[in-house]
């Protein structure tokens, strides 16, 4: 039990144990699909039907402390133990043909958001740099509904996906970058789109590695697009230039 | 401080008077600049430099009482009663060149986003059909971030929208409507992009007033895209064909 609410808490924790918790039966079932390796599930004594075949090994749980270890305050069972699949961000680097990276990304819920737009739009993988929300944090993990199961998310560097031979697309807001319009930047090669914070935009270390620059046009206010909204933009225009392309 | 509870909670109140609340300085600041006409601010009788030029009179409270009757649990003052605006829908729908029109969207923050996302690509309003979450629901007002204060949400049926004389395109993704892929759809004339809930897709009522079916083709399973992601993704895609008219 004190396991479950570290793997939970604790971003140490988890990747320590390389291991993180998954949370109710529909996103443990795109798990087991997707191939990914469980260690334990954890379901209430009363609601045995609730265990997920490959889900692994069984405990049961008294109500109460079902709900104490749980991630949310409504858990739906089971609650399972998986397994962090390990990407060889380099060699995934070397082959990819359309990367999403986030610099320094906080909020889970647009992460989430941005790993299902890039499976959507069939990025290759997801790049966080160092100082982003932990990808396995529980509302990560819920916000990317299974998505985070299927496509890789590499905690890498802009240099390792400048390594990888990529171009990286920077986004901006400003206009001292002479940025092109999304729509009008050529995205067809082995692309790179680089998104910065909402607050701040990319750091002053990430835009040593930008190649070229892109803006979102549009109505309103600067701020209008959050980082996600941005990113789902972002990853289906890439998808449609290489549509229209075959 | 009862009738602020009941604003917060009770969307039968918010219609009798209306009226609604808008929290935090940001938003309210927003609400201000937008022309928003406000009733009364509320603030802690310790934070008197809290208050906001042009949101009302100014009503203090003990830091317990501000904190009891803020819709969130860490509020940020002020705490506002704000005039919910009053839009004539038929008349903006007669005029309109581009509206997103949802099939009773249930949850807040799927509206907030879309909300932005439409002022963010220049549509001329947001139509919202019986049957859907309250446009002054304080988490869509906080999802929103600023946008509802500028472009108008309307309650209105997709009646209203078909009389207004815009092309009625319906999203699904099923093949039986035989859809067009959205980037390849004509949407440069008058258009109402319609949007279902993710897990039902439109009902047959709201099918009887398309006019044209389009698609977001896209990787991974069918329920990957959202409706705000679904709906961001359409509203850009607008903006886009009309810039490339330009």
């Amino acid at each position: 039990m004190q396991r479950l609410r570290r793997l939970i808490a604790d971003r140490r924790a988890r990747r320590a144990d390389a291991a993180f918790i998954i949370e109710g039966p529909q996103l443990v079932d795109e798990a087991v699909a997707a191939g990914v390796e469980f260690e334990a599930q954890f379901i209430p004594v009363d609601r045995p039907e609730s265990s997920i075949g490959g889900a692994g090994p069984v405990h049961l749980l008294s109500p109460g402390v079902f709900e104490r270890v749980a991630p949310t305050e409504q858990p739906r069972p089971p609650v399972a133990v998986a397994r962090a699949t390990e990407h060889d961000a380099r060699a995934i680097l070397q082959h990819a043909a359309f990367i999403v990276a986030l610099e320094a990304i906080a909020d889970p819920g647009n992460l989430g958001t941005i790993i299902r737009s890039a499976e959507a739009a069939g990025a290759d993988g997801v790049v966080l740099t160092p100082g982003s929300v932990d990808p396995h944090n529980p509302k990560v993990v819920r916000a990317a509904a299974g998505s985070l199961f299927r496509i890789p998310v590499l905690e890498a560097s802009l240099s390792d996906v400048h390594d990888g031979g990529l171009t990286l697309w920077g986004t901006t807001s400003h206009s001292e970058q002479s940025p092109q319009a999304y729509d009008r930047a050529d995205l067809t090669g082995r692309v790179a789109v680089v998104l910065g914070t909402e607050a701040h935009g990319l750091s002053a270390d990430a835009v040593g590695y930008i190649d070229r620059w892109l803006t979102i046009p549009h109505a309103g206010p600067a701020e209008s697009l959050n980082v996600a909204m941005a990113g789902t933009v972002l990853a289906f225009e890439v998808r449609r230039q290489r549509a229209a392309e075959l």
